[in-house]
């Protein structure tokens, strides 16, 4: 296997670098689309597999593929053709933020879409070619935006990190954890992650929700998650980390009190929506390096290196 | 069997009617508490057995048992204490709304609460003596306060009606339906009725919900459900009917334009919650006969006749 | 020429007093349609001519004639099935709040209607019979609700009262004057009378809109308006009463800082929409007597009575 | 002294009961004017002075003088004539919610005004013949519209409760207290009961405030407060007790968790504002009998009746 | 007639073309005035003239007239003295949003004002030599602040796009059709293009407003308009077009889904409003060459090059 | 003493010029927090004292200080450890938002924070040493954040500037003035200025609120405030003066119309918070140079130049 896209921080008290690249697909370099940015990421082989949330031009955002050798240049795909077990299509408006996890030898993507027209909730679709796309029974209702599977299942079951929202932009959400035993029914659910909303955590006090699939560690699943402030000129997104129990991934071992990452370069303060930091993968290798992506100011994908250790030094140290 | 409270219409062109002694508990019934409204109700050998939803005066709903020989007078027992499977207690602060139906020979109240302080969803109780419930594991991710569980499994599944909500009030709402294996994991949700927000069907523009648990007839599943209006002045909400597919719950066959039943009388026009009529039991016995308890302005029991073959014609002629 | 339907006052002091057998009409007398308020009423030949608007069971209104001999119990006619000028249907979703006055030998309506599915403004139609109604094109770009025509030609010009509005409930609005030579082309408007918005006047504070036809008497044009004041349990609709020039009726002569009628009874103040009155209609007869009927809670008929020197000496008196 | 206007309970049980008698002030009886309702009432050498909230006719509130014999029938007197110390007109625009003290050998009223187009804040006006008031130096800033005075000095200083609001109809509030040595320059202002938000005390989730002026007891002192639910169709006013140390009133013995008295009767459902019950006064006698006054649907004057003893019961009892 | 400014396209793919040289105009070339945006232009014996928007720091926007030789450096003249036909002053407090258009020999200034203080409408100057401008009658009643007539008359009347809106920043719009004999009363009003309020076509979802003069080509009317979206930070207003029947300007041929320029340049991004590219003035040139003028973020003046056979594959390709 | 720091203007004609060094102190100078913004500053003896408001990762801002020799480079210094005067910490969650003033030989910081978990309002520390801080009694009820005290008494009397507000963002906002004998009791609270919401100076129309410490001239106090625009995406924060008479500061003798100084540079447009410009400190020296230090975006500090005379200039020409 290749190595993956990394690069070490210039300062070691960082825990976290962003690469100076940003951001990586810029507009003009996929024809017919104005942004990319929230997208799906893994690395397979030496190569990079993406599944890209391009806006078109009415604003609608799609699915796409593309893949690349160093996972800075991307050959962008097609829109996605999802499909239901029975073969028919899988009809929908609208489909974003997606997220990919390795659980056996398949892949599985979990995005959000509005199928047949309904609300909007999380769709989870099966793929081993990352060409073909099998979408499962709806497994939850809407409205739920934010759904992130553990990359292996837990006492005989999977399990999903989750948002449920509202119609709209939806000024609140806590992070909630389900399980299933075939990925089509599930339940169990239970509030994880609730957001601080008190006098002095102010970052993420609209609403939090899940980032990356989970990594696993020896201390347990480091949770990526993004956190939402509100301003009089509106609302800013940033990213923090979160150490739950490797058996029992219902308990939350630590949570950060602070963020890790908020927007500061000028490609997360401008753009389609200003402020915007919003994991959707992170890359780890087997030394612990992590290469997170993440949608910049809903026009961007930004790029930003971190370490298994270095998160879970900051974790336990801010919670 | 005894029979069931039922009264004739005066008119026989009405497709619905009121019980004139209604509203039917008052508030200086049960001391301690204040209003007592959206409440869960059967029959069974000659006995109603009711859960009341019961304000207490900090103005926080809890579930509290009932009984009564004729469906009219309630003894008030007392709050009910929820346990788990495993003997624990179930905490929660508020649980409202409740819905009875008996599935096999058990009988499963369907309410909504928030459990461990985790935000509103639906929870199933089963109870087989009126007195100790049991609740299932959570099977519904939050903001869902509006359950009804079918009276048979269909095609080996349970099946439910729900709307999922949020934080609040909830301005917007359509019913889903889901299905499980063991009431546990629930699965294949799809949106079964959306509210119209059309020029001409204002009574329910601004959300719908299921209210009694479905009546089985011959030529389908009737679904008594409310739908909302909203004026300058705040939200009305009226009761009417749909038709669903015997054999396959997920095929609407007819659905009101209109309502059935709205606020005119003083008991619904004016209350703790102005305009409302909220139906939560339908009591149907072997002739067709069907006895609509109904939440009225938050404050109030009330009761509604009809009859089978009046809803059918009702729903097929406005549909 | 018979009498109209007019009371005399218990109380000499009085401004205006209601009739005691209100509300007029009430939901059970018109099959199928709910609720019966703000309509249109004139007097020809000793009969009354009305337009009522009338809520059908999905909360959408129409327009339906009625007659009547004593002003009070109306025998109810049809939808009316209004036409354009080339005899084609005019299509829309619904109408509502029409007006009535005669100019020359025709009768005309003016009422709001979403034509075609464009958004809701205002329409004239022309009737000879009371039966058979041409509309006129469209005069008024929406949004507009509430149209008023003056019973003469003003300097050659037809004169029209109006204001313009919102989407929604419309949280703002003044009244402007509109002048025409043909009823179809509009133009010359100018802001007539302005909504009080001060720290005294609280009771039109949010919007106010012209009544009935304006009346004619000596001292210049009569009109009766509503005013709309905002509390943190919603709006109440007030009556009150302007007076515009004679020749000129862009100048207001007197304008009331008060109101002259404000919901106080039971069929006021609870309804469909609580604490409105909304005046449509008034009719005069030659001994200056004046009978008003008006919308009450959007769901019933009210009528008060009052005399052309009692309002010019109430509008004098509280300018 | 004659004896106070006090009726015992029918139902030895109640903390609090209605006089059956209300309301006691309705629209006929004060010409020129609508409503009447929150209200200051004192009673001294067997004479009821009390101070009018009257809103006239353009809805803006005024405040008028009125005495009785018997508590019940009340003759109103004129708009008071405020001056400041030197003489001059005191300039407002609208004042309100007046509250009685007495302090030594003079009579304080606190009221809301908006002082010279100033936003809303309370005001303290002297009096010793309930006939001329003069009104002292702005104490406090907007926006405050809750002022309540105890009556004595407390350690040398004066105290007053009073709720910090904004612009409009403020959906936030909790009761804070602050001192004087002088009534004109004020300070060491301190928060002193915070609503409950939580999930079981919705009756008091949006805001409280203070009502009448403190009762002291050999236990504390007494005060009578109300606080605001909301509902989707507006808000609910209710009334509830708390009891403050003797000697240190920033201290909090006792706060009811729940109401003691919520809107139930028409004429505290239905009127100007809906659902308000809004206590302004309350005469206590020596024996411990205690006469609330509270305003009612922003419209009328009503009653009721409880007891120290029954009072200082409720709020240990619901603490 | 001297050549106007454009300049071609470096990609012959692109659509439309941003000039390099963006923006025109900044604060700092105009004393006493901090923003020049939304402006009007024509080209007319080789000399440019303008009608600038420009922000005083009251933030207040006045017109102010602008020659030019090029199109690209202007010479700022004065405010506009605009007069009635009476020869006295129009009055108003603000006037923005100007458009030009020939018709005949005149020049004619349609803009945003509120006249004599009344709410926002369209008002139309006319002028012929660029200074003295003489403001017709008001042809359109409030609230109406994109108005935009035809450079001719169609079927003997001229005829108006305008959006229709509300008091304040106004959350819908579509636009509608207007016609007229004599530039003072209109009538027939009619909705034109209505917004894509669906699923697939957010970046319209708010509002659509016309923006420069319909262009005349062989095919029809070019009508580029910009429409609006709404993210959790703001609005983002893009640039579109349409093609009305040559004929009959009522026909809609195509409207295209999706836009054609949206904010991506540093100064359509940030600024006084953010993300505003607000189209009002298209030069066109005889080869069909395209110039058009555009207000960016509310704070400067961009210039963007077409042509009417791009325009015209655009709008048939995206319909 | 040294001088201050100060650079003349480029420009003549400019009544303010900006530091081109802008912003002074960015994120990476201050470990373990992120913005540094609204902060408090003063000129003793050739050094410069500061507070900074500086936010950590959970955004609460907290109170460091800081010290300077240029007033450009400043060493930050520790959290403050407020101390109440009988030596027990001064308790609370966040501080915001300094102003610095001399009043005899004491230095006093007047801030906003939430005592005790109360809700926010103004408190007054004074230091003599820059290092140790004591809080006085709270001189003010909530809602108020924004405090200024006069840096001399006034006829005996202590003198402030606040801005009463509400729990959120605030839409709304005055400057009032309040007197003090000791700084613990206030009284004699009056509007002084009055944000225009007319309709020619918008750009105060949603609040206005006083910067740093009054400047004594010997034409009166300059006021240096902000006032707050809003747009359809945020509002917009501009400086501007007023001058107030010397011995009577309740008289306002001139107030600008317009702005003085606006956002326009890259770090006054974008940051945590857009567009704004809080001016907090005012360093002065003997010759009328002014230093103004001003929190940029809610994420830097800037600095602009001017002179007494340009300000008293300014002031009299755009009264």
């Amino acid at each position: 296997m290749n190595k993956i896209f990394w690069l070490p921080a210039k300062n070691n008290k960082d825990y976290i670098w962003r690469y100076e690249g940003n951001p990586l697909l810029r507009r003009e370099e996929i024809e017919g689309y104005q942004h990319v940015c929230n997208s799906a990421f893994v690395f397979e082989n030496g190569v990079y597999h993406a599944v890209f949330r391009m806006e078109d031009k009415g604003a609608c955002p799609h699915l796409m593929t593309g893949t690349s050798k160093d996972g800075i240049h991307f050959k962008i795909g097609k829109n996605i053709d999802f499909r239901l077990k029975n073969g028919k299509k899988f009809e929908y408006y609208y489909a974003s933020d997606p997220r990919y996890v390795k659980i056996g030898n398949a892949y599985y993507l979990v995005f959000c879409a509005d199928k047949n027209g309904a609300n909007p909730s999380i769709y989870i679709a099966e793929t081993k070619d990352f060409n073909n796309f099998t979408v499962l029974p709806t497994g939850f209702l809407p409205y739920n935006r934010n759904g992130v599977l553990f990359p292996e299942k837990i006492n005989g079951e999977y399990v999903m990190l989750s948002r449920p929202s509202d119609e709209g932009d939806t000024p609140f959400g806590d992070i909630y954890i389900s399980f299933s035993k075939d990925l089509v029914y599930w339940g169990k659910h239970q509030l994880l992650i609730k957001r601080f909303d008190t006098k002095y955590n102010f970052w993420e006090r609209i609403k939090i929700g899940p980032g990356p699939s989970p990594i696993k560690t020896k201390e347990g699943w480091l949770v990526i998650y993004h956190g939402v402030n509100g301003t009089c000129n509106g609302w800013v997104y940033s990213l923090s980390v979160a150490l739950l129990d490797l058996k029992d991934p219902t308990k939350v071992l630590y949570k950060a009190k602070q963020y890790l990452l908020t927007p500061e370069e000028i490609y997360e303060r401008v753009g389609f929506v200003n402020n915007v930091i919003f994991p959707t993968a992170a890359i780890t290798d087997k030394d612990g390096h992590i290469t997170i992506y993440y949608g910049s100011a809903d026009t961007y994908v930004g790029v930003a290196f971190t370490t298994v250790d270095k998160l879970l030094e900051f974790v336990k140290k801010h919670n």
